[in-house]
């Protein structure tokens, strides 16, 4: 039960695709991670996503539609909707999701990553 | 299903201590609000929240100790917890809780705001 500085917990790892999980409430994680690339696509069965970007730009690429958002944006992905994060260069994203949601959904493969402590 | 731009929310209201929901994912609201002065003591019974600042700084204060929190910092007040938030200068804040909780928890007075969309 200790405050969480953002910036220090970015700090505090430099893997890329590899999420911290850095707070728990009511069932969901607060988690953050760097990313860059692209990743992979999949959904989440019983699980809405939130990304929120707080540095560089990340796009979410949706089947349909690709949804951009730079820092300060937030966008929730559905359950069940297929996504593929896309950053050129390395951005700095909050998530927020129930716990045990596994960063490739549906799929498993080898950037599947069952998040740690920060 | 639109992205959100934390900026935009924030400069479509003035009222502060006022929480407008900006997401909604899981069954829990995704909050933003303006805060200045002290605000009232209270918990919630059946909700953890947490508070991230994005602009200022917030004080937490806890019965037992106070959490003052500046831009990129967060804290989770966990269920049943008496709080009373704190803020010398109006503060920018975004809120993660269950959908429905109201701001002033177990109590209700002139501050009680059922929030609304932003």
């Amino acid at each position: 039960m200790d405050k969480v500085n953002l910036a220090q917990k970015f700090a505090s790892f430099s893997e890329q695709f590899q999420p911290r999980i850095v707070g728990e409430l009511n069932g969901q994680h607060v988690k953050i991670a760097k990313v860059q690339g692209e990743f992979v696509w999949h959904h989440h069965e019983d699980a809405d996503e939130l990304f929120l970007v707080v540095k560089g730009a990340l796009t979410i690429q949706l089947r349909d539609r690709n949804v951009r958002l730079t820092e300060g944006e937030l966008f929730i992905v559905p359950r069940g909707v297929e996504h593929c994060p896309l950053a050129e260069e390395e951005a700095h994203i909050v998530m927020f999701e129930p716990a045990g949601t596994l960063n490739t959904g549906n799929v498993r493969n080898e950037r599947t990553y069952e998040a740690t402590r920060a």
